[in-house]
């Protein structure tokens, strides 16, 4: 029943059918593939903690979201796929894609990053935002890391972290002497200046430390991840202000092969969630924190203090010369300080030319 | 040649044509449909003025990448579609799918828009940015505005304005007596309080209006702004601090049938693209500003000016009036500007306890 050219009319049906499907799948690629590809990413952070860890998962349903289900992030917690300060290392040889981290974790691989991640009596969020996106701070950043294979997303900023728990007062600089103090990033090398013996240690490890007298005192983030780190009930004071990480930022950190894999649509999608997850970071913190640390004053007796004046000097003093240090041997740190510094007195100009007095109603 | 059965087979082959080819359709339809719909945006401002126009082109290019094509906006200048003023009932009618604002303009209309779009004397941009994402600033809006049929994004934020241009010094408040100013939002009702003439005038119009004396000054908005129209060839100086509008809320006024008609990943793809807009916004207003105002006065000769101490203790003082009789008059406003004193009561717990002194390389 069949004839040759019957057959070739259905052969030729079979190939309009394929064409037609091909056709129609790259159409549609034209603005999303339906191709969901799932990415593993090594966070520095235990992976529910409040919001240093959470903010990992917002910015996952951002970017799941804004590249219509085409990047998928599958967050691990410190220690999950590698332990936490082996984040940056697994992300540069590609044996993780991604990383979630606190930058300033990286001062010993990518000195800028210990300069950007949190800069000691530096700018708070406001200025630093405007630095990194207007000021060229995340072009510097992609020279500096691209070096080592990576795309670096600085995609959250902290607001400015406590100074620290401590068990005895800081009333002179001399006080610091001796001292044993998990502290992270370029502020540790200020302490130590000062003579403090200091120690990076990720989160999941301080309570311990600090508990069996490995350590005499420590900060760590914001007073509502403080909590829940538990350090209020093996500490007496709670000191400010944060002069060491007036600012922080913590990035996600993408494999540079596979950053660029990515079809340049899904590069601004990922970009357009990482900078509305910085919004969404900037929002959040500040009005949460007074409460936290009332209710360590009440339930926990904790006593909230203010460094004095002159450690404060002593802090800045050693700062600046920390800062020169780092500077004179990496060209990374050099520019980017200078460009912080030369963005910042821009910005100030701005805020103090429009300050309002302040009035009783504030 | 042909045969029935041969026929039909080709009949079947047609329809497994149609049928996969819808299939392929509805399965990537899942994560994006291929229907792109172009809304017009109608805008309060001239299409390509530098960041308040021009933020509505990044944020309608942020809207198309994260919805994956399928919202795409053209934004038409004020005049082009209805007139500046006429925007907000344009989108409530659905006459016009979407609107671009300065949200304060709708004051007469929506009480608490007045209030929220730039409140005398209140918070800067980060405070009222953490306000409306994590304070219920936005939930307070979508109520006010919901009456009205209209869905308010709120995907811009103005650094604080200038306190204006002026042909005569203000020395005393007084000199704000009989004075004809070009002033928008809740800071107007603040000068007519201490007896000038105020009204609101869209960009295009104040400078002929300022040029024939139909005015005698005019604010509008930053340096760069102002800049492009042309206000410091004909006024002499150039006041500060801008107390009406210490931050400055930039609005998508959405239909709300049209905001319903997105599916909530849409939605989602829309809110991410506004965040991220105010986020852009935040970051490159603040380096620009001193230069302009150097470039005014060495080029333009421009005298910049700060209110004294008097006159603006008596703009505060009718500020807190005004505020105090519109919320008598508005349920909106009275929760809004309490939600936002106590907002900014614990934002400014946490900024005083965390203030560093100021060192000499700051």
């Amino acid at each position: 029943m069949k004839n040759r050219i019957c057959e070739t009319s259905q052969a030729n049906f079979v190939t309009a059918l394929r064409t037609a499907v091909l056709t129609t799948v790259i159409t549609l690629g034209a603005t999303s593939t339906a191709v969901a590809d799932t990415y593993d990413v090594a966070s520095t952070f235990p992976k529910n903690m409040i919001f240093a860890g959470e903010s990992a998962e917002h910015l996952a349903k951002l970017i799941e979201n804004t590249t219509g289900g085409d990047v998928t992030l599958n967050i691990h917690g410190a220690g999950d796929l590698v332990p936490a300060f082996e984040v940056l290392n697994a992300v540069s040889s590609g044996s993780v894609p991604m990383g979630w981290d606190f930058m300033g974790y990286w001062g010993g691989t990518i000195p800028v990053a210990g300069l950007v991640g949190a800069l000691p009596f530096g700018p708070g969020p406001d200025v630093i935002n405007g630095w990194m996106w207007d000021g060229g701070g995340h072009e510097i950043l992609m020279r500096a890391y691209g070096e080592i294979n990576v795309m670096p997303l600085p995609c959250h900023i902290t607001s400015p972290e406590p100074g620290g728990w401590f068990n005895t007062e800081i009333n002179t600089p001399e006080d610091l002497r001796g001292l044993k103090m998990r502290i992270a990033g370029m502020g540790g090398k200020v302490m130590e200046r000062l003579g403090a013996s200091t120690q990076q240690i990720p989160a999941g490890e301080i309570y311990v430390a600090l508990e069996r007298g490995r350590i005499d005192a420590t900060e760590f983030s914001l007073p509502v991840i403080d909590n829940t780190l538990g350090f209020q009930e093996i500490a007496k004071y709670y000191y400010f202000p944060g002069w060491h990480q007036p600012s922080t930022w913590q990035t996600l950190l993408v494999n540079l092969e596979v950053w660029e894999g990515f079809k340049p649509s899904t590069q601004d999608a990922i970009m357009t969630a990482c900078m509305a997850n910085v919004n969404w970071t900037l929002a959040i913190a500040p009005a949460a924190q007074g409460a936290q640390i009332q209710t360590f004053v009440k339930e926990n007796g904790t006593q909230v203090r203010r460094f004095p004046d002159a450690v404060l000097e002593a802090l800045h003093a050693a700062s600046i010369d920390v800062i020169a240090e780092e500077a004179a041997r990496d060209a990374y740190v050099a520019e980017a300080y200078q460009s912080i510094q030369d963005y910042a007195a821009k910005a100030q100009y701005w805020k103090d030319i429009q300050t309002l007095p302040i009035f009783d109603d504030k």
